[in-house]
C-alpha cells in the first residue's frame, strides 16, 4: 500500500491504551543493578524527543520491514519528531563532504593522488591541504587538544567576529560533540547543589529539563507568551525567579533558545536587551542556545546574537557572563550525524573556564571530523572559488525549501478546526495547540498519561506520522499539542497535513 | 637545534617550583560564576592525562612555535602522555579511510563517480555501498537511532560472538563517542548517592576516579600488586571492599582494565574467574574496560574477555551483570580522533537498560563516522578481497612496531639506576617506579605538590619529554614514577630513554 493511499483505520482498531513507557520497572530485585538501586536522578529524567512515542515508531518500523506490519494503514513512518534534515531527504553540501573525504584519505590516496582532480575540485583539494596542515600529522585520526584544533577555533572566532562586529578570540571557543555536549558541560560546571535553579523557557528543548533532573537541580520555568507569538517578557522571567526564590532555591543561570525550539520564534534585539538586563540585575549567567541562527525563514526578521547585543549595551551589560552555543546539525548543512558544534565563553571567570577545560579534557576531545566540519560551516567557499557556485545553489535551494515548508505546514495546521499555531519564523518546527475532547483528557489522566501523549500515539498508529507530544517540552496547564518538524518533502508534508486533519476528526469523534 | 643534539640545561636553569595548576582560584567573587559558586564536585575532579604537566607542555610548544622558546635545550615536545598513536606517526589503515571517505562523499561524487575506481579499490567501493545502505538515506549526515546504526551493532555483535565463542545480540550493543562516553553513561546510571562506592584498580586510568568525583561517589581503590606484575588478588579486592563497608559505603560495581592502563599487565583467565566470582559473591556489577584487547605484545600471552570467562564459568557466574567497553582509538587502528567505540551489556536488567537508552538519547547518538569506523574495525578485509594484502601488511607493521617499542622502552628504563619497571605486556604504556631523592620529596611536599609531578615537570622542561606523573593514576604510598607511552618512533624512543636517564642523574644530583 503506498503512502499516498493511506486511509484511517476503523475506530475499533485504535489502541485502547498507549503505553507510558515501553519497559516497566523491574519487580523483585533479582539483579544487583535495578530500578531501586540505580541512579534515581536518571529515572526521573525525561527526554521526549526520543521518548516513548518515538520508540513505538521504531517498533512499528521494524514490523513494517519484517512484513509483520502488513495490516497497518500505512507503509512507512514519517519521522517528524526530530530536526534530522538529511534523514528525510535534505542533501549534504557537496564541497563540505569533498573536503571531509580528503581530510580522511591518506595523502597518497587523496590530496596527492595523481587522479584526485578527476573526483575533486581544486579548491576542495586546496582547502583539505590547509586543514590537514592545521590538524597536524595525526590528522583526523589523532586526539586534538582539548578545546579542539587551534586553527578551527580561530575560524570560529573569525566567524563570530564578523557576525557580531566585535572581536572574538579562539581561546574562548570550545569545539564539542554537538551543542548538546557543550550544554551538558556548562550545566555540569554551573550547578552546584539541589538548591541551585536554572531559568528555562517553557516550552523548551528538553535537554535542559533532562540535564537539570540528572544533576539534581531545580528547573525554574519561565512561560513564553503564546498569544504574543511566544514572547519572552520580563514579567514571566520575574515570576519564575520569584517562585524559585520562594521555594528556597538560588537561581544561577538563565537559558534562552533563539530561534526558539520548539516554538519557532525569533528574539528581537529589544527582547534580548530585556533578558540581558534581567540577568545582570539578578546575577544570572546567560546560556544562549543559538543553534538555529541560520534558520530564519520569515522575510523581514533576522537573527541577532546575545553576544552582539550584550556588547552593544555597553556599561549596562558589562557584567554579563555568557555561554553561547552553535552546531553543525542545523542551519543549512543539517549534518546531525557528525556531532559538530561549539560554545563561546564570554566574560567567564578564568578559573571557571579552566575547570570547564578539565571537564572537556576528561572526554579527551570532540570528534575531529565534526571539528573539521565546524570549520567548514563557518568558512564556506567564497565568490570566485570554483566550488562557490554549487555551494550557493545548494544552500539557496535548502533555504527556499525550508521557508516554503514552514509556510505550508503552519497554514495547513491552522486550517484544521481545533488547531491553532504561531508562525514558524525560525528553527525547524511547528508547535500547534490542539483542542482535545474532554473525554480524551479524562481517559488519559485516568491512566496517568499526558493527554497529548495519547494523542501522539494515536496519530502514529493510525497514520505513521511520528511527532513529539507538547507535554515533552512543557506548556501552560490545559494546553495540548505536539511538535512536528517541517523537514520532509513538500509532497510528504501536504499528505501529512491531510492525515493529521483526518486523524484529528476521527479522534474527536471517538471521544465525543 | 635538532632533537638529536638535545643536552640537559645547567641545573640553575631548572624551575624552582613547578605550578600545581596553571590558573589560581579567582579571588574576590566579582563574577556570578566563580570558584565558590560553581560545581564543587567538578573542582575536586582530577584528570592527570591532560593535567598541569600537559598544559605546561602545550605552553612550551607554543613558545617553540613562536620563536620564544629558542633558549630551550630542545626543539620539540615529545608527547608521551597520551595513547594517541597517529599524533606520533602511526599511519591509518588505508582501507578504513577509503571506505569512510566514500561514506561521506555524495554518491555522485564518490561511489557512483565514473572515475571512482581510479582512486578506490573495488572492495572499498563495495563496502561503502553496503554501509551507505545500512545507514539509510541520511548516511553520515543524519542522527542514527540512539544505540547506533542497527547493522553496525550487528557487526559488533558478530565480532563479539566470534571472539568469545558465545552468541551476542546487537540489541545489547551501544555505539558511543569512544569508550569514555560509554563509561560515563554507565557510571551515571549506576551511582545513586554519595554512599555508593565503585571498586577501581590502583593504579587506574583516571576517567574512573574523575567521574566518581564528579558524581560525588566513593572510589574504593584496590591495589594491584606491583611485585607480582600488577596482579589482581582477591585479598586486595576484599580489603578495598571491607574498607568501603567500614566507611559506611555501599560498593555497587567493580572496574577492571584489561590489558592494564597504565600498568600494561594482561589478566589471565584464572584472575578473571577470581574477579568474577568476587563480584558475584559481593553483588557487584562488573565493568570491564577492554579497549586494549588487540594490544597484547608479549609472546605467549593472549587477551580473554570477561564476558567469555563469565559465560564459561556457567552456574557460578550466571548472576554476573557485566558492562564491557571497546574503542576504535586503540588496537591497531589508533583512530583516536574519530571517537568511536561501543559497550556491550550482558545480563543487565531490562529496565536499567531502558534508562541507559534514555540517557544515550539525550545526547542523540554517537558521531556516525565513528560508528562506521567501529563497524570497519570489527569487519576488516578478509583473505581474497583486493584490500586484504595491504591491510594485513599495515596491521602487521603496526603490531611489530608496538611489540619492539614496548621491549625497547621497558629494557631502557630498567637499565636506569633507580628505575624499576614491569613488562608492558599489553596496552601502550610503561609505568616505571622511580626512586626519588628524599630532599626532592620533601621539597615537593613543602609546596603541596606530588613529588612525581615536580619530577615530570622537571623532565619536561629539561628534555621536552611529556609524561604523566604516576600520582595521577594512584599508587602505593611512597612510590613515585610516571606513565609514558611507547608510541613514538624507535629512534625517538631511544633518544627519549637516553634523555630520561640523563635527566634522572641530574635530578638526583640536584637534590643530593
Amino acid at each position: 500500500m503506498s503512502a499516498a493511499s493511506v486511509a484511517l483505520p476503523p475506530e475499533s482498531s485504535w489502541p485502547a491504551a498507549p503505553r507510558a513507557q515501553l519497559v516497566q520497572p523491574s519487580a523483585p530485585p533479582a539483579k544487583v543493578l535495578t530500578s531501586a538501586s540505580m541512579s534515581q536522578a536518571l529515572r526521573t529524567m525525561q527526554y521526549a524527543v526520543r521518548g516513548s512515542v518515538v520508540q513505538r515508531a521504531e517498533e512499528i518500523e521494524r514490523q513494517l520491514a519484517s512484513g509483520e506490519g502488513a495490516a497497518l494503514p500505512f507503509d512507512k513512518i514519517v519521522f517528524c519528531n526530530i530536526g534530522n534534515p538529511q534523514a528525510v531527504g535534505q542533501k549534504p553540501i557537496t564541497f563540505f563532504r569533498q573536503v571531509l573525504a580528503l581530510c580522511d584519505l591518506p595523502a597518497e590516496s587523496g590530496v596527492d593522488h595523481p587522479s584526485a582532480s578527476l573526483l575533486f575540485p581544486p579548491d576542495a583539494i586546496a582547502r583539505a591541504r590547509e586543514m590537514r596542515a592545521a590538524m597536524g600529522p595525526g590528522g583526523t585520526g589523532a586526539y586534538s587538544t582539548t578545546q579542539g584544533v587551534s586553527r578551527f577555533r580561530e575560524d570560529v572566532a573569525s566567524f563570530i567576529s564578523r557576525r557580531d562586529g566585535h572581536a572574538c578570540e579562539g581561546r574562548n571557543v570550545f569545539l564539542a560533540n554537538g551543542a548538546s555536549a557543550a550544554i551538558r558541560m556548562v550545566l555540569t560546571a554551573t550547578v552546584s547543589s539541589a538548591d541551585d535553579a536554572v531559568l528555562v523557557p517553557i516550552p523548551q528543548y528538553p535537554i535542559y529539563s533532562g540535564l537539570l533532573s540528572l544533576l539534581g537541580a531545580h528547573q525554574a520555568g519561565y512561560m513564553l507568551d503564546e498569544a504574543q507569538n511566544w514572547a519572552v517578557t520580563v514579567e514571566c522571567l520575574q515570576a519564575a525567579y520569584d517562585d524559585a526564590r520562594a521555594a528556597g532555591k538560588c537561581p544561577r543561570a538563565c537559558v534562552i533558545i533563539n530561534p526558539g525550539n520548539p516554538t519557532g520564534n525569533v528574539l528581537s534585539r529589544d527582547v534580548l536587551e530585556t533578558v540581558i538586563a534581567f540577568c545582570v540585575a539578578h546575577r544570572l549567567v546567560l546560556m544562549a542556545d543559538e543553534v538555529y541562527q541560520e534558520n530564519v525563514h520569515e522575510p523581514g526578521l533576522s537573527f541577532v546574537s546575545a553576544r552582539k547585543v550584550a556588547i552593544e549595551m555597553g556599561e549596562r551589560a558589562r557584567a554579563l557572563e555568557l555561554f553561547s552555543f552553535h552546531s553543525t546539525s542545523k542551519g543549512l548543512l543539517g549534518e546531525c550525524g557528525k556531532r559538530g558544534g561549539y560554545m563561546e565563553l564570554h566574560n567567564i571567570d578564568p578559573y571557571v573556564q579552566s575547570q570547564i577545560f578539565k571537564l572537556a579534557s576528561s572526554g579527551l576531545c570532540a570528534a575531529v571530523p565534526g571539528q573539521a566540519l565546524t570549520s567548514l560551516m563557518v568558512r564556506p567557499p567564497v565568490e570566485g572559488e570554483p566550488s562557490h557556485e554549487l555551494y550557493a545553489r545548494e544552500t539557496a535551494d535548502i533555504r527556499q525549501a525550508l521557508a516554503e515548508r514552514a509556510r505550508l505546514l503552519v497554514d495547513g495546521l491552522r486550517a484544521i478546526p481545533g488547531f491553532s499555531c504561531n508562525d514558524a519564523s525560525g528553527a525547524m518546527y511547528a508547535f500547534p495547540a490542539v483542542e482535545l475532547p474532554p473525554k480524551a483528557v479524562e481517559h488519559a489522566r485516568a491512566q496517568g498519561l499526558a493527554p497529548d501523549e495519547v494523542y501522539a500515539v494515536s496519530l502514529l498508529e493510525s497514520t505513521g506520522i511520528c511527532v513529539v507530544p507538547a507535554s515533552g517540552f512543557g506548556q501552560a496547564a490545559g494546553r495540548y499539542g505536539f511538535r512536528t518538524t517541517f523537514l520532509p518533502s513538500t509532497d510528504e508534508l501536504r499528505r501529512a497535513v491531510r492525515h493529521i486533519a483526518q486523524h484529528h476528526e476521527a479522534f474527536c469523534q471517538r471521544y465525543a
